[in-house]
């Protein structure tokens, strides 16, 4: 199967002669121009059975997940949650799914005051949850993917990797006892939305993007749109702690908080001269934020381990 | 399988105190305060493989009608179309399939002059299209559901039943020939879309819907919101001329143009001392448009055949 980003490249992209559109495919959100509103952010992700979910996955669970994973990518533009439509496709419309559903999604959006303007429902062979989210985010605080500036602190929230190894115990590969299993399926499936954060990071970050695909794929991205390379130094990545009591060895972890992907974690990068406010505004929101490597002039991703340095570019970490 | 509306009502409809939400879940598009720009209108719509179309449909036909659904919903509120987001669930990327999908869904784009500004692809167990289409409304322009009044007369545009026939004929329960399936099948998948019409059209009519679940479903959504009856004097019925040479018994062809559905026309109602820039409007676009009946106080539709009234509550017309 060719790779989402071929696929959105070679038949999705087109010019536009439509001056309000201000950013189109190819970052977290299309950006509109709103004029004194500043620009309205548009995204759009799904979550399919067997794909972003385990059959058997619990439908309050699913709920939250779906919307979660869109305001994902509001917040890595900075812009502040408004309103979302609902496409659902389900098998069966069992009324016990239904209302379980709907109150993991509520739970989200009451708490980020978002609504529910519209949407569809209709019968399909597989469950299939598509959300599209918007909202505003004013015209000079959108951070992109192509702002990112030679010399900048790469910096991500959170913890890394916990995602991956759900996923990796959901298909046999590794052991978790239950209540293992438990917290890797909360930290992959119930994870914290970081808009409230995002949205004041805006004042000093100018180019954020949302860990969905893996830290090294989504960095890429940044390295790609910005036309620069990364450094990062493997000793500073977050591993989540979690991995550590399963699973022992240093390469394991690292693997899963380099390529695991599904963290919906910020990655960002800042100027060091703010680096005083990232950590006032760390401590005021309770949220993580590791500095993990900096951007340099370059094409490709460099991995720095000691004093040992490892070109970043394969699909694993295998080197150490 | 509850109904798609008790799914909505019961489970995803919720009160909003965010102002700028002028028309929330309930409407063909929910609309967006934005100022001086008008209203944004934004809805979303989903073809399921087996469900929307059969397998082995042709992508080209797929891409076109998956955003002709949309503008549909945009058309019947008077909203020029601008943007759409894709989001594609794939049982798998063959190249083929996605270039000849691509190239049916900007065919429409391009005739509309819309921009595809974000979306996502994943794998899936089905194939699963969803779009979500955005465009402009000034605000006194706007049709609403809500809108009719006592001694409107009711119109629709083109012809109705085709879709219905097509969806028959694959089912096994009528027999066409070669012909008469390309036929039915154009006119269940590739309709032309109404948007130019419907944008002028704004100038005089307050209330439209268009036809996805059958005539008499939707007119009953009018009724519904407008708190008003309906009559329809089913002679007046622009059956399509397919059916008449396929199936010659009345009643079948006025069953499908009733309950049919898959129509994708516009259903508006008027106040008759508009009914000349009607006509003028209609010779314009080479649009037909038949007058079907007229709003009447009262809470059920009435069909009017001859001299006699049916009450039309029932699923199906059977009386004749």
């Amino acid at each position: 199967m060719l790779g989402e980003f071929d696929l959105i490249h070679r038949y999705f992209t087109k010019e536009t002669d439509n001056k309000s559109v201000s950013l189109s495919v190819g970052d977290d959100c299309a950006l509109i121009d709103c004029n004194e509103r500043g620009y309205l952010a548009i995204t759009t992700d799904t979550l399919n059975e067997g794909i972003h979910y385990f059959k058997g996955e619990d439908p309050y669970t699913l709920g939250y997940k779906s919307l979660l994973v869109n305001v994902s990518d509001l917040a890595s533009m900075g812009a502040k949650p408004e309103y979302f439509t609902l496409s659902l496709t389900l098998k069966e419309a069992a009324e016990d799914f239904l209302k379980a559903f709907a109150d993991g999604m509520f739970t989200l959006a009451d708490e980020l005051d978002m609504t529910l303007i519209g949407g569809n429902t209709s019968k399909g062979s597989a469950d299939s949850f598509s959300i599209e989210a918007m909202g505003y985010v004013a015209k000079d605080r959108a951070m992109l993917r192509a702002n990112a500036r030679d010399g900048d602190l790469i910096c991500v929230t959170g913890t890394l990797g916990a995602p991956a190894l759900f996923v990796e115990s959901g298909y046999g590969k590794i052991a978790l006892n239950d209540s293992q299993r438990l917290i890797a399926h909360n930290k992959a499936m119930l994870m914290p939305n970081r808009c409230a954060f995002a949205c004041e990071l805006s004042e000093f970050v100018r180019c954020a993007i949302d860990i969905s695909d893996g830290l090294m794929g989504d960095l890429k991205h940044i390295c790609d749109r910005s036309n620069l390379a990364a450094c990062i130094d493997v000793d500073t990545l977050p591993v989540d702690p979690l991995i550590k009591s399963v699973e022992k060895t240093r390469e394991y972890g690292l693997n899963l908080a380099l390529f695991g992907g599904g963290d919906y974690e910020l990655l960002f990068t800042v100027d060091k001269k703010y680096a005083d406010d990232l950590k006032a505004l760390s401590a005021k929101h309770n949220v993580q934020v590791s500095i993990i490597g900096k951007m340099i002039k370059g094409t490709d991703i460099v991995l720095k381990d000691g004093e040992s340095m490892f070109n970043g570019s394969g699909r694993a970490f295998e080197h150490f």
